[in-house]
């Protein structure tokens, strides 16, 4: 078995005044058809600012937010700074133009010209689970 | 800008009579540190039966899901096949043992020996869409 997986952007994130619009490479573009009837994408990008090696040695961080533990793993934190730095973002919908390779979304937590590696659609089926426990430092999150 | 990103399997997925099991290897296991709190993590494998030259460039599939459009985007669709094969799956937790970096979860849709990539909190505040609309092919999954 392969030791290292290797993938390439297929998009990019860009953030203007105007909003958040994910473009999608020309080659990549025929993949969209049928996205349009989602209003959900599950977006995988590339945290490509906070990756270096010494962010992917990291195993824990000191209190990465308000309440939370003065020390946590990487694996209890949605922080970019991770051993594999992938973040995952359920971003809405507002208008997807398949030809044009363009989806606006309402929201990513993603800064300009961040590679995009993956689109899914988000399926309350598979992506909202109903009852969730979550630890009492980060149970007030809006 | 990097035009590849190079990932390294954290752990793998263990499925057995017994159940599904993430064993993380012992380089990564202190980075589970406070996760035992969630009862759901948003697991990033690799799909790497499903990998090849040939199924990363693959745009569209053959009426992937009954009563699915007879073409569609990878894009909108789950399939592991898709140009970065990277498959997200929101897995309920069973048991947490940090020391022993297994983390026990009551279903993964993985293969035995799969690659994990990332582990991350499942929350609701993040990963949890109140409203989401979906194309009717696919409104009445389970």
């Amino acid at each position: 078995m392969q030791a290292e997986i290797v993938l390439s952007p297929i998009g990019r994130v860009h953030v203007t005044a105007d909003g958040y619009r994910l473009e999608i490479d020309e080659a990549y573009r025929s993949a969209l058809m049928g996205l349009d009837g989602f209003s959900v994408v599950n977006v995988l990008w590339w945290a490509h600012l906070a990756d270096s090696e010494e962010a992917r040695a990291l195993r824990t961080c000191d209190q990465p937010y308000r309440n939370a533990p003065n020390e946590l793993g990487v694996f209890a934190t949605r922080s970019p700074v991770r051993p594999n730095p992938i973040a995952l973002t359920a971003a809405p919908v507002l208008q997807i133009d398949v030809a044009r390779g363009t989806i606006d979304v309402a929201f990513i937590d993603a800064d300009e010209g961040t590679p995009i590696l993956d689109i899914k659609p988000y399926h309350p089926a598979i992506d909202r689970v109903r009852d969730v426990a979550v630890p009492a430092w980060c149970a007030a999150w809006p």
